[in-house]
C-alpha cells in the first residue's frame, strides 16, 4: 500500500528541478562491518558518565519541551565561544543542525540566483551540492598536484568570477591539506564577499598549522566554520557552528528557519561543551595514530598526501573501486572519494587500523 | 571585542540579497509573562514519567554519539506511518527539523528559480518566507472575506500560474479555518505540480472535518504535512514530517542535508510516539476550551473566526496594536498577526484563559 496505488507514478511525473534529474541522494554506505572507516568519525563513544549526563541534561529539558526552544540559542552560542577563545563571544557565533546547515543558510544569505560560489577542487563534495541547492552558481578551481591552494590561482578566479562566497578548507577533506594563513588572507583581501574557511578537522590539524580564527580580527568577511561531529565526537547530535563579525550573524538570521534548533539539541551540546575535555582527549592519540599510518603507507609504497585531519589520502590505485570493494568484503569500509586512484581512509582506533592495514595489503597483494 | 575591532562593519559590507535587505528575522517575542498565548504551543508539559523516559533514550543514544545518526531515519518514519494509519508505512513518510525544513526541502526539489508557489492568505507567514529563502516566487491569492478558500479563484489561480507548489492549510493558520476535501481535490486536480496541505493543527479540528490523508490513494501529487510541535506538545524537539507518494519522498532524498535529524531527535520523537496517549491526552480539552473561548468571546460581541484549531482569530480592533499592548502590559502575550484588526491568541490551561478573558476585557473596555 506504500504506493498508494500509483505503482507507476514516480520522479517524472513529479516537477522535479532540471538539475536535480538523474542525481543521487548525498551519502556514504552505513553498513556494520569490523572496522568502519569511511565518514571521518571519531571512534571513541562518550563514556557512560558523559552519556549519562546528556540524558539527564535532556530530561530535563523535557520537562519544557512542548514550548519553542531558545530562538536564538544563546547559551549555547556562548559556549561555543568560550570554547573558541580568541575573545569571541556569542554574538559572533552562529550554531546549526550540523555544518552543513550553517553553510545552506551563509549561501541563502549571500549566494542564490546571480550569485557565484568558489571552491578549490578536490574538496568537501557537499560544498557544490549545496550552492546548487541554493541555486547558487558554482566555479571550481583545480588544486595544485600536491592537493594545495596555489595563492596566485585563487586571487585570479576571485578576481575574475567576483564570487559573494568563497570556499576554503583547512585541514582540506578529503585530501587533509591545511591552508597557510597568507592564503587565507589573500583570497579574503582580494574578495569582494564573504571568504568561509571550513574547518570541521581543525582540532586535529599538527603542531604549528595556524586556525583562520585569529584573522577575524583583520579580515570581518571571513567567516571559520566548525563542528562538533569530529574532534568532539558528536557526529550524532548534529551541531555545526561558525565564528565571524556579528554582522554576518545578523544576515544568516534573515534566513534561519525559525527555532532551528531544538532544546534537545542545545541542551546535548552545552553538556559536551562542559564535558569538553573529555571528548576531546582523543584527539592526541587519533593525531599520533594518523602519524604513524602515514609513515606506515610511505614504508609500504602507498602514495600519502600530508593530512593535517583525522583521515588519509593514500593511492594510487589505477582501479580504486577494486582496492574499495577488496577491503570491504574483509570487512574494512572505507571511502572513494576525491581525486581519481586515491582512497580516503578514516583514522580509527588501533584495532581498527590493524585490522585495515592488514586487509589493505592482503588486497594489494603486498601481504 | 565583539565586533573584532571593527565596529563600522554591518550588513552593507556584506553582500546580503537584495530581497533580505532591511528585512527582520522571522520569530514572535520570546518573553515570560503571566499567559503565553502566542506561538500555538501546547500548555501541557510532558508527565516527568515521559521526561524520564526521554531523558532515558536520549542516554541510550549518546553511547554511540560519536556516529553518524541513521541518514534516513527508518524507524521514526515508520512510527510517524503507523501514527498516521490510512495504511501508510515508511515509504510514504519524510521527517525533518520541524514542518518548516520539510516545507524547504519541497521547494528546494520542487520550487526554485523559475518555478511559482501560490498561496492562500492570511496564511502561514512562513509559506512566502521559505519561498523568498529558496528564490521560488511566490503568488498570493486572497482567501475570502470568512477567510476561506473560493475553490473556484483557487482553480483559476492554479490554471494562470501553473505553480510547480501549491500550499493550502487546513485547519489554515492564523484563522483556524478548516477545508473541504473537495477544494483540495480540485485544486489537485488542476495542478501541474505538487499540492502541499499544510496540516500543522489537524489533530485540533473539530467532529466531522476531515484530514486530506484521505485524498493521497487519489491525488499522487498531494503532500500533508504535519508537525509534533502542536498537539503532540514537543514544539522543543523540532519535528516535522510529511506523508506522500514514496516518489516525492524520493525527491525530497536529493535536496535534504545528509544526517540532517540527529540521533537525538529521532530518539526524543520516538519516545514520544510511544507515548502518544498521554502526549494527545490533552487534545479534547484544548478543543472544548477553543469551543467555550470563541463562543465567550462572541457573546461579547467580538467578531470571531470559526477555529479547528488550537488557537483563535478575533477582532475587531482599529488599532490593535494597542490592543496587544494593552493585553502585554496586563502580562498575557498574544499575537499581533494576520489580517488588520483582528489578533489570535492560543488556546492555552483554563488558568491562563480566565486570565485572558480579564485582561481582554479590561483592554477593550468591556469589563
Amino acid at each position: 500500500m506504500s504506493d498508494l496505488g500509483h505503482p507507476g507514478f514516480g520522479l517524472d511525473d513529479l516537477p522535479l528541478r532540471d538539475d536535480l534529474r538523474g542525481q543521487a541522494p548525498y551519502g556514504a554506505p552505513q553498513l556494520t562491518v569490523r572496522a568502519v572507516l569511511n565518514t571521518n568519525e571519531n571512534p571513541y563513544p562518550p563514556s557512560q558518565r558523559l552519556a549519562e549526563a546528556i540524558g539527564r541534561a535532556v530530561a530535563e529539558a523535557a520537562t519544557g519541551i512542548n514550548r519553542y526552544p531558545d530562538r536564538d540559542a544563546v547559551a549555547l552560542r556562548q559556549a561555543l565561544a568560550d570554547y573558541l577563545g580568541h575573545g569571541l563571544d556569542a554574538a559572533n557565533v552562529w550554531a546549526a543542525n550540523g555544518s552543513n546547515e550553517v553553510l545552506q543558510q551563509i549561501l541563502q544569505a549571500f549566494g542564490g540566483p546571480g550569485r557565484t560560489a568558489v571552491g578549490f577542487e578536490p574538496s568537501y563534495s557537499m560544498h557544490p551540492i549545496i550552492a546548487r541547492g541554493t541555486a547558487t552558481r558554482w566555479v571550481s578551481v583545480p588544486r595544485t598536484a600536491r592537493f594545495e591552494v596555489d595563492v596566485d590561482d585563487a586571487v585570479v578566479a576571485v578576481k575574475e568570477h567576483q564570487p559573494a562566497v568563497v570556499f576554503l578548507t583547512s585541514p582540506n577533506n578529503p585530501t587533509g591539506t591545511a591552508l597557510p594563513l597568507e592564503t587565507v588572507e589573500a583570497v579574503a583581501a582580494a574578495s569582494p564577499g564573504v571568504v568561509v574557511v571550513d574547518e570541521a578537522y581543525a582540532e586535529f590539524r599538527r603542531e604549528g598549522t595556524p586556525s583562520a580564527l585569529t584573522l577575524l580580527p583583520d579580515h570581518p568577511n571571513v567567516i571559520v566554520s566548525r563542528t562538533m561531529s569530529k574532534a568532539f565526537a558528536l557526529a550524532g547530535a548534529r551541531l555545526g557552528y561558525l565564528a565571524a563579525h556579528p554582522a554576518v550573524v545578523d544576515a544568516l538570521q534573515l534566513v534561519r528557519l525559525p527555532y532551528h534548533l531544538s532544546a534537545v539539541t542545545q541542551a546535548v551540546a552545552r553538556t559536551a561543551l562542559e564535558y569538553a575535555d573529555e571528548l576531546l582527549g582523543a584527539v592526541d592519540a587519533l593525531r599520533a595514530e594518523r602519524d604513524a599510518l602515514v609513515e606506515w603507507l610511505r614504508a609500504h609504497g602507498f602514495e600519502v598526501a600530508d593530512s593535517d585531519a583525522n583521515f588519509v589520502l593514500f593511492g594510487r590505485f589505477p582501479d580504486r573501486s577494486a582496492v574499495f570493494a577488496d577491503l570491504l568484503e574483509r570487512g574494512v569500509l572505507i571511502r572513494e572519494v576525491g581525486p581519481p586512484e586515491w582512497l580516503r581512509v578514516t583514522v580509527g582506533t588501533p584495532e581498527e587500523m590493524a585490522v585495515f592495514r592488514d586487509a589493505l595489503l592482503a588486497a594489494t597483494g603486498r601481504a
